[in-house]
């Protein structure tokens, strides 16, 4: 069975080493966050996540949820327990202010345990997850009156929620949507319709759910301007917040799938179900926004979840399967053959999956303190700044961080020869559960459409030229630095790629609005490269200065330094053929008859 | 559920205007073979295909096989009817000399219909395709007593075959096997050991099973020079023909896996079975590895063949899927959105598997061709130049075809959004089925080290030189011709990276051995982008010719010339980026110290 501990000591070097505490501490609402506070923290998440969550996954995983002909379903034996243990410890509010039942601290110590809970289990994450999600569109757009007899609950893990809003026909275009909402009498709406790909959409782990769904009012404009959104609960919530009704809201069916069997994905059926408009009427795509861009992040996490684990199983592995000798001789005389992890092919694999997950947890690091800026910051300056960034780079982690997660699940199967197809060694579990994560919340093709055609051009580029100007600041802080180059020098001559495919955007897309489609998925991918790049250059900084520190940290250092370095040969240079894929247009492509396909 | 059509078209496209059938009637076996009978079976195997194996490969799926206390394992429902049908139409044995039972006709047809079966059902098409590979090592090195008293019921598919080598100690390292062979009196073998990952191993699909198995004789060297290889029946087969008694040799377990369930994998245990030895002593590698090269080429054609039927279902889902508008525009007034094939990812998407799946073919057509050369030409020159080839490009296309099969799989489900990853639409299951094929018969990791450390240096580079010998005479057939400059000048450029890359694993190999497994995966890959580009080349002449013969082909031969130009554009130039990857040696991963990983 696959085992799994939480990458502590990475997740301290960033803190502590790359980002410094005093990123967050420089925020009013943790002026007072101790470098103590925050390693218990971490370490009491790992401890559970290790020894509560990662148990459980792969039965999790071979039971499945399991729905009864009433409509009820239960999650897989034992999740239960731990996803009690998991709200009782307070980790599902974490980020939700006090006042509204969570424990005030910043998003990013939510984020880097929402890895550990990734890593450990992915489908019981997921209930906190979505939780999370439905929090942050109810905190936002919320009246002070939904906030209080809702929000507590979710942020005590008492209630999970759900976020409803694909339909059989209506998926990535949202403006197709049909669910309808009557208006009664006292104000609330009367839901009707069906909801499918609904994740936590019923289980047994609470004794509420809080669906937030997306209906259009009776009378609305057709297409996306005429959605609303609801918060529909399983079981009716009466003023003073004890349970009353049960609402007309029922799973239908549960989708047999490829992967995240402890995880119910439902139809929903909404029969006339009572629903409370959140936020304004005929703008529930932007109040859905809010809960899809924190989402989004959180997916993004998955990928890199999804590959930790499997890089510690298929390191365990190669380090103790003897097969075959080293091309350069005996390493391992007293046995018959020398563990795989001598041959450069299998360190081929494994090293480039660690070249992707440090800058990956490093960047999803930094976007979780602009998370926290955005949120705390006083300095309206610096949260423009920050939502920039955000907004920028979470499509490109999204697709980006799910893309490669999952391949690097399929290489550390690999390292496994036969055994990685077999169930009983977990390894292929990793690899069905990351699949998702490249599907849901968006596709990542949308995610690079997101990009290319909204994220870009906003505000006259105003975000990507911050980037650019960000990144080319980190590389010239360093231009003097020998000890440096090694990282510099590519990353300039891959900044110049993506500077070169956005100049060829900037040009040919207003003129052909399908070359921007025919390049999206490429400029994702250079961007993430680029985006990961710049983050092994602060990491090797980081090292650099860590190592003149503490010589016993030498060796740790070191290898910080060598896995960059092989980011740096081997996949950074990727960006050059992504440009030049980027530049090849549409024209090709779009000529292709239909019919001939 | 998804549907299959076996490209026929596209085949005839191949055999008529590519290669020519004059590329078979060459050989003197097959000069009286008629472009007619060649259509009518094509079209026959075809119809068995769609109609008799396709419906049963998600049921096959779902059911899978099961195994008994007793250790009998039944395959899926209606398994049994289908794989009848097919061995009593006489595919099992289509390249079997008509003396053992076959129909004496020309392998490279026998791997066309290996195609549609692997397609319609791969599960189901593994139990005729390792009787194949058993077949061809039978015949190479049985005994005429041998060989009549077995391959006759292979070929007719009365019976199956497996290769048993792998050990839980002995996957790749096929030197640190166990499995003993104890002389008997009268000449045969008492086995004993035990062998995993059997596929095909037990089974009710017929009533005898002959195993190949690798042991060691009492006495025998150490390591892979002391390996014999042993015909084992599950059921002993008496002089006459007719079935004795029960060998003991049984499936002590079958393994839970993450796809190919209607295949079992089968624990075999040998308890002292009677096995005969098949060839040389202490040469059983030797043996097998006829068995193996046929049976690489095989999975490779798995590749495609999943790769094609994925393709096939993701262009009907895209065409019939209405979400969004065309960025350019409303393509489809009449609905309120148009199908997904109007946007431009989704046509990159559908594309970038279509412009591998067709010069795939071609390469697999053409090393059928080499096969049928090598066994049947009179020619020994042209036989010593069709070995170096097939040599040459099987581990390429075994390692190439099976991962980009793999990832095209993926992506023909990315298409499907959400509902790829419901089990309902069959997309998952391709993915997790095509998932195998880069690990057994040696992974993709092995096939590279194969290709770079033997293949590549055998008779001084003659294999590789009389490639870029060949690819270098196409290229410059038609460099004069101006139609053909966007196909001609970047596989030139293509193939002047694979020719860097081969100086400079020649420059650096023998210093470092490391530095040939380091870059081995990547030049197995360039050698794949290249050799495609070469077929196609190929590929876009003979439409060009076609086109000016028969115009009412314009709109299918045009079609072809812009796939080949979208791989030219978008796939080929990967090689540059190959090229930098290799030549960053194996410093840096070497350098890692092994508790750093």
């Amino acid at each position: 069975m696959p085992q799994y501990k939480a990458p502590l000591n990475e997740v301290f070097f960033l803190l502590n080493d790359v980002f410094g505490l005093k990123s967050l501490q420089s925020l009013p609402s943790f002026s007072d966050l101790s470098a103590d506070l925050v390693e218990q923290i971490l370490i009491q998440a790992a401890k559970l996540c290790e020894e509560t969550l990662a148990p459980l996954n792969a039965s999790g995983d071979r039971i499945g949820c399991v729905r009864d002909a009433g409509g009820r379903v239960v999650a897989p034996p034992n999740f239960k327990a731990a996803y009690r243990a998991f709200a009782e410890g307070g980790w599902v509010g974490l980020p939700v202010p006090e006042e509204y039942g969570g424990q005030g601290l910043p998003y990013t110590l939510s984020m880097l345990i929402d890895e550990f809970a990734s890593s450990a289990n992915m489908a019981l994450a997921m209930y906190p997850g979505l939780t999370q999600g439905a929090l942050a569109a109810l905190l936002r757009h919320g009246t002070q009156q939904q906030k209080l007899l809702y929000a507590p609950k979710l942020a005590q893990g008492r209630w999970t929620g759900t976020m409803n809003l694909t339909e059989p026909q209506c998926g990535t275009d949202l403006g197709l949507l049909t669910t309808k909402a009557l208006p009664r009498a006292d104000g609330s709406f009367s839901i009707t319709g069906q909801k499918i790909f609904i994740s936590a959409g019923e289980h047994d782990l609470t004794e509420n759910i809080i669906h937030l769904v997306l209906a259009r009012i009776e009378g609305a404009p057709a297409g996306v301007k005429g959605i609303s959104l609801f918060i529909v609960p399983k079981i009716l919530v009466n003023e003073n917040g004890e349970l009353g009704a049960r609402n007309t809201v029922s799973c239908g069916a549960i989708e047999e799938k490829m992967g995240i069997h402890g995880n119910a994905t439902c139809v929903m059926n909404y029969d006339g179900a009572q629903g409370f408009l959140l936020g304004e009427a005929n703008r529930g795509l932007n109040a859905m926004f809010v809960m899809m861009n924190e989402a989004r992040l959180g997916v993004a996490v998955q990928g890199l979840a999804q590959s930790e684990v499997a890089y510690q199983n298929a390191v365990s592995y190669a380090k103790d399967r003897l097969q075959g000798r080293a091309l350069t001789g005996v390493k391992n005389p007293d046995k018959n053959a020398d563990p795989i992890i001598v041959h450069p092919d299998v360190r081929r694999m494994l090293l480039e999956i660690k070249s992707f997950n440090e800058p990956a947890r490093a960047l999803a690091f930094s976007a979780a303190i602009d998370s926290d800026i955005v949120h705390h910051s006083s300095d309206p300056q610096a949260r423009l700044a920050a939502e920039d960034r955000l907004g920028l780079l979470t499509p490109v982690m999204k697709g980006v961080f799910t893309d490669i997660g999952f391949e690097n699940c399929v290489k550390a199967q690999q390292v496994y020869g036969g055994h990685g197809y077999v169930r009983e060694w977990g390894m292929e579990q990793f690899v069905r559960d990351a699949r998702i994560a490249m599907i849901y919340e968006g596709a990542n093709g949308i995610q690079a459409i997101d990009l290319v055609g909204r994220k870009l051009p906003r505000e006259n580029g105003r975000a990507v030229m911050a980037f650019f100007k960000d990144a080319g600041d980190i590389l010239s802080l360093h231009a003097n630095n020998a000890l440096m180059n090694d990282y510099v020098l590519p990353v300039q001559e891959s900044l110049d790629h993506l500077q070169k495919a956005t100049v060829w955007l900037m040009n040919n897309a207003i003129s052909n609005p399908d070359n921007a489609g025919a390049a999206s998925y490429d400029y994702m991918h250079l961007f993430g490269r680029v985006a990961l790049g710049v983050m092994w250059v602060k990491i090797a900084h980081a090292a650099l200065v860590k190592k003149a520190q503490q010589t016993e940290l030498t060796q740790v250092m070191d290898s910080k330094l060598l896995i960059g370095k092989f980011y740096m040969e081997r996949m950074l240079p990727e960006t050059a053929y992504r440009l030049i894929r980027i530049s090849s247009g549409a024209v090709t492509m779009m000529s292709m008859p239909v019919e001939m396909f």
